[in-house]
């Protein structure tokens, strides 16, 4: 049963397939098949699994999992975990079936490369799951990085 | 496909049941069932999702979503996000089938607690998955905190 908190992300509740493309001065564009899955426990959390991979090779790619906390009046807090040894911790709110968080800490792996911030919209529009990402690395501002569309299977 | 690198930590891919117990100087003792799930993609790392709840009542408890990532020389860097609003990052190693880390960081969302250290301990014998958690919190050095006995389902 969904407690009353967490009822304003209940629109990502299910499993999500679609595809995205990806932008970076760091990078080659690239384009990627998704697949996200967003389920809940009764407690006012949604826990986040979400896979892509190459749409001509099927080559897996990224992966993060997270938590979506749903506090009072809206308010988000984000706890992410990156496949490429990143943590990311956002906040921000959810509005009608907008979604949008800004990093309050990163932290790496010994490993990983260092990610100086990220900025997360989601939006459910017509039954599209529709987000962009926004990323500052390397020494480049905030920017676009990611946008994707997906659909409930 | 299992990639080389990612054989070590083959031992936890699955699904896992069980119960475990709590012990802290802040909270009164408690017991738990829980279900643990690993995956992967094909990429050296594993998908980790779990959550917990209360024996009696079925109330959920604790949740847990995070990557394990498997690097040369059986070296492990962890990423987990803690549904109480912590990201764990940590490193450490998988041995046979014992695999052992220590947080390297914890960073909190805004409304959660400050945990200062995390360790973690599993152990695959005689088909049961064993983990121990010892945390430092609240000024307590680290200690014991969790300990848990899973199952393959």
């Amino acid at each position: 049963m969904l407690v009353d908190q967490l009822k304003p992300l209940a629109f990502l509740l299910g499993t999500w397939r679609g595809s995205g493309s990806g932008v970076y001065p760091t990078v080659d564009d690239f384009t990627y098949e998704e697949e996200a899955v967003f389920t809940h426990t009764g407690r006012p959390f949604l826990a986040y699994l979400q896979k892509t991979w190459d749409p001509d090779s099927g080559r897996p790619m990224h992966s993060e999992t997270g938590i979506f906390r749903a506090l009072e009046g809206g308010r988000i807090e984000l706890v992410m975990s990156h496949a490429f040894g990143i943590a990311e911790v956002a906040e921000g709110a959810v509005s009608g079936s907008t979604l949008e968080t800004s990093s309050t800490a990163l932290v790496s792996t010994g490993t990983a490369k260092t990610v100086e911030a990220v900025a997360r919209r989601m939006e459910l529009v017509d039954g599209e799951l529709r987000y962009t990402i926004q990323m500052a690395f390397g020494g480049h501002p905030l920017q676009g990085h990611l946008e994707a569309t997906l659909l409930k299977v």
